[in-house]
């Protein structure tokens, strides 16, 4: 974080808030909002470049109202110390109208409150759509920050193997590449939406570990160290034969990439989780080939599906014992963004959307194979990947 | 985990589920309150012994209901697979009667959601107090969890001098406590109750980023390494003359302790920092002497404060540039529990409340010091602290 800039309540560059307020002003005069309030950190860093604790105010017309809570040094003109919800409606010169609330992602309470404070006079709806609607098309300014982390996180996986010593059991790998991760300017922070999704720095999963279901929506489980935190690293030693899936925290630059790979002891997996790797890998290119500006979402997931399902993989994608619902999932600030690369989505590709896709097939008696990779959609021609470690099976010995 | 129980749902102990639940039961009665619907990790957590994606139905009298997402592996005499709220309510034999909800920790369109499906014949209430002065009176059970984190916890902070090199950064010497903390088994998640705050594995300040204000309602705050993320550590280099505060995560168990500790390059900090580190202690002690069954909270917050201020480190008690409103608060499966010792809290002190005192200073031109424990209310006598490790500032070199 700049000195300089310490005080500062706004970082984003002018011509960069310029094109973010311009987006989410159209999506709100198509849905009938006059104005937004928000107050989630993950809006609040969209619409700042920074977490604050307090709200923003942003009308369809006019500028952006920020109300301070903490830090209380952060200065800008538009900015207004308060304390409470209550000192807020006053200062922002409407007495009426559409409001939308972060409905989907404020406690209920919270949103009450703020119904309360605002008063009869306005008519309060659910903004949550329109703001991940907005979000969902990254501008350059984002997409460099996720290259950024692309590279980094590539620069980590590429490491791995030199992490592994003999009798190490999967959570020993995985605190290796916890601090390698750090070392290389990890944040730690993994930002989800929403309130059930928890997961520390990523995922390790060795042999049949990875198929333990999880509570969790995650594309792959684990059973986890303990029952207050079921997903994950179980304590399974990583053995011969077994594959070795790696799916950690992408987040180097406040936006997330995520990439997955997969390892061996040695170069000796049954041909079969060979094969379920190789058709990830062939899945993955196909889609950056076919996800352009106006395809489905749910016609790419048929797509991927149908190509497991043609390879004789039905019963392994996207998990055995329990599969997930999804294939690939947008990402940015948060880890679960739109467009959700699944059956029943609605989305409809646009160039600036970011994807991670995840063909993952979990093979009994051997573990999870394939990979993932963060994707842009482009304006013309296939996707472009920013997660660039070699994407075969690496062997540690 | 222990496999065999992989499939089971409940893994409390059935005595001690019981005590658990008869509690509960007697702080609904008594809020009128004929059913409570749970779907947070934390509380289905605290009724089950682990976390599953789903909903626990319970009522006064009966036995409690599972709706069980995920994983759909798991088994119990009462215990529905089901895959939407919609489905619950037949399955609950009820159809009025006052239902409270967790609404101060459910996104609001998931409560109205939850409203839809059991119907306008319920009255629907917050019980997240209720759930919360549950929670507030640990078990013998829970708080043999909590003496276990924290003795693990302690055998961390006794290992830090080791971890410490001639040149480190404040996030090199962070990473290194991390992978200490993880080797020694903590789990790493970080359970807050709320929307606002963001921490990763803890908080390492050195020298004036102590006094960086944070949006983060935490004792301390700090800069951080990135305006996404403002709070700890910013890269400051571990300098002679300045004091460094080590606030790490604690969980270690599915329950947390909260352990803060200082130390410094050389055995030089200022006597006013000395002093101030000292007074902390002081504080410490008093309050484990002072607070007992029927003791307001408020009380013991204000008899913190005064000690402060008759030392003359009012302006540097709780924060310099940013005063933090409380110098405790209740911890357990998250990191804010009731009680909080606080000016305003109208709690009162109970046999089994576990409550971490952190009476912190910030010194201009040197950082923060003083120290944090982890306490237990009991029956009778002091409080029982659960964090053992040296109080003093330990010199690294």
């Amino acid at each position: 974080m700049n000195k300089p800039e310490f005080n500062k309540l706004q970082l984003l560059p002018e011509e960069e808030l310029n094109i973010r307020l311009s987006r989410l002003r159209g999506l709100m005069s198509t849905a009938g909002i006059d104005a937004i309030l928000i107050s989630s950190n993950a809006n609040i860093y969209y619409l700042t470049g920074r977490v604050f604790c307090g709200y923003i105010f942003i009308p369809v017309e006019g500028e952006p109202l920020y109300g301070v809570r903490r830090p209380t040094v952060l200065k800008d003109e538009h900015a207004a110390a308060i304390r409470k919800i209550e000192e807020l409606p006053p200062l922002t010169g409407f007495t009426c109208g559409t409001l939308g609330l972060e409905m989907s992602s404020t406690v209920y309470s919270t949103v009450v409150r703020i119904e309360k404070a605002f008063g009869d006079a306005f008519i309060y709806r659910d903004a949550s759509g329109v703001l991940a609607q907005a979000r969902a098309v990254k501008t350059e300014f984002e997409l460099e920050k996720i290259r950024i982390s692309g590279i980094k996180q590539t620069r980590l996986y590429e490491r791995i193997p030199k992490l592994y010593e003999p009798g190490m059991r999967d959570i020993d790998l995985q605190i290796e590449i916890e601090r390698m991760a750090r070392r290389e300017g990890c944040l730690g922070q993994f930002r989800i939406n929403g309130d059930d999704m928890e997961l520390f720095m990523g995922n390790i999963l060795v042999g049949d570990n990875a198929d333990s279901p999880s509570p969790y929506d995650f594309a792959m489980g684990g059973a986890g160290l303990d029952p207050s935190i079921p997903v994950g690293a179980d304590g399974s030693l990583i053995r011969q034969g077994e594959s070795i899936m790696v799916d950690v925290n992408g987040n180097f630059t406040g936006y997330m990439t995520d990439m997955t790979r997969c390892f061996s002891l040695r170069d000796d997996l049954p041909q079969r989780a060979i094969d379920a790797h190789n058709l990830s890998i062939a899945i993955c290119d196909r889609f950056a080939e076919e996800g352009r500006p106006g395809t489905e979402a749910k016609a790419l997931y048929e797509m991927c599906r149908l190509m497991a399902v043609d390879a004789g993989f039905e019963n392994e994608f996207m998990g055995h014992r329990q599969h997930a619902g999804f294939v690939g999932h947008g990402l940015g600030i948060e880890i679960n963004e739109s467009p959700v690369i699944a059956p029943r989505s609605k989305s409809i590709l646009e160039a600036g959307n970011v994807i991670a896709l995840e063909p993952k097939f979990v093979i009994p008696g051997v573990g999870a194979v394939g990979i993932e990779n963060t994707y842009v959609v482009k304006p013309e021609g296939p996707m472009e990947c920013v997660t660039h470690a070699p994407r075969e099976i690496i062997s540690f010995e």
